[in-house]
């Protein structure tokens, strides 16, 4: 079994060298820019370490993983668009917007989009492409009342958004890896409790970043929920209970990988990554 | 063997009563606006009409029929932006960034975007979703060309320009009839060339008229390639060379159709109809 470390390499690997379609022309320098320019893995990895626990090399996942992370990297890189997010930095580096000015933007984020969906169709059966057009149908609804919820959201709005914004793209980084290990449906349902609770612990300590990290330490511009008048679990809780949630869904979810009928060591290690965002 | 208003009313029922992801929400608003605000259906009725040729009935095409309409409907909402083409006015009513703002807009066009790989993605195989992606790239790639070649394009390069913009989508309504119909590979070459030609012929009347028409008769600006400084048909060799390549294109499709042992009556008609822009 690899380490998590061994697995991000294969994914940086795997990304380094993808064929992009040649009819992009110079328009893939925008796309290698956003897509190569640092970032966690944390969703390919997840996929590569939930095949692993299902007894299914890298090399089958690394399609799928690598198509969760372009609509990631699509996400972020329409997301970021003074319409939308208005980030000028991403990864530590500007925004594609600002880099390659907005149009260009806009269609290296088409372009990322569409590369996911080619290589999720690489499969002989289309289902991994089919969770990933759930997922992301579910990510861009949830990105939809980001933007325009004017912090008018209670705590159920914000789960809600939260489930999809983050959640549905994370929990599609574990149901793609059942889809290439053609897991029964019923064997499914535990596997993907634990990626749904995976998805709430991540987006609660991307709150407490955003309330409390630097711009070195997060890539990106800091304070911009609180800024924007977001509602997040810092404003809504305060940052000591925002903690404690944390703290809470990373044991909810250790739970759930201790109750799997499979060796989830990696996985373990993989979610404490992302309670100490190591990863 | 339905007329080309019929399948047309096919494809206005499946597209008016398609559903979207329930995720979606109110966004869902913006894309039923974009979609529905009129437009010819050439895309989905060539799909149809390929279909019958090759003796499938309508209700086997219309997924993939309305995935092709829901892209080219994607590619319509991202390129009006104010970063791309810049323009207010689309199917005779307000472009979706005019009616409901930029961000908006821009999410709009990708879950269009999604929701057609989503519907291509209901075929149990993964064919009809590999040509969209395919013709999709090809679009984008198209589409980059045109808006940083700043007039800068011999006629080598206008038409390489039109065969992805523009050709790739519609031999894509080809491609995924052939998919549909299981044609094997060595009998589908003549049917893709067709698709070439019909492109071709399509992209030179959208010149010729986009110079020659009123924004009532389009339901765009006209004049807006010659305002941009884009190389059209119609710069490059004037109105009346243009008129003439077009009635040389027409009659290559015709006898590329006659070659074909399929009845292409209505395939014929349609093609007719592109020529006059009576569809």
């Amino acid at each position: 079994m690899r380490t998590l470390d061994e697995l991000r390499g294969l994914v940086e690997e795997a990304l380094g060298s993808l064929p992009f379609a040649s009819e992009l022309g110079e328009l893939e320098q925008a796309l290698r820019y956003s897509l190569l320019g640092g970032g966690k893995r944390v969703r390919p990895v997840l996929c590569l370490a939930t095949g692993e626990a299902l007894g299914r090399e890298p090399a089958e996942l690394l399609p799928a993983a690598c198509s969760l992370e372009l609509v990631h990297t699509f996400s972020l890189v329409h997301d970021d668009l003074p319409a939308l997010d208005d980030d000028d930095l991403r990864r530590g580096q500007p925004s594609a917007h600002v880099r390659f000015g907005e149009g260009v933007a806009i269609l290296a984020g088409d372009a990322l989009l569409t590369e996911a969906f080619r290589l999720a169709l690489a499969y002989p059966s289309p289902e991994v492409g089919r969770e990933l057009a759930s997922a992301t149908l579910g990510m861009i609804g949830g990105q939809y009342v980001d933007v325009t919820a004017n912090g008018n959201l209670d705590e159920a709005g914000l789960t809600r958004l939260h489930h999809l914004k983050t959640g549905r793209l994370l929990a599609a980084c574990v149901g793609c890896a059942l889809a290439v290990a053609e897991l029964p449906e019923q064997e499914s349902r535990p596997w993907r409790n634990f990626a749904d609770e995976v998805g709430l612990l991540f987006q609660i300590v991307d709150d407490i970043l955003d309330a409390t990290g630097t711009a070195a330490e997060l890539g990106k511009t800091p304070g911009k929920d609180e800024a924007a008048g977001k509602v997040t679990y810092v404003s809504l809780h305060g940052l000591d209970r925002a903690r404690e949630l944390a703290d809470e869904a990373r044991r909810r979810v250790h739970g759930q990988l201790d109750a799997l009928s499979a060796d989830t060591t990696v996985l373990a290690t993989l979610v404490e990554a992302i309670r100490e965002r190591r990863a």
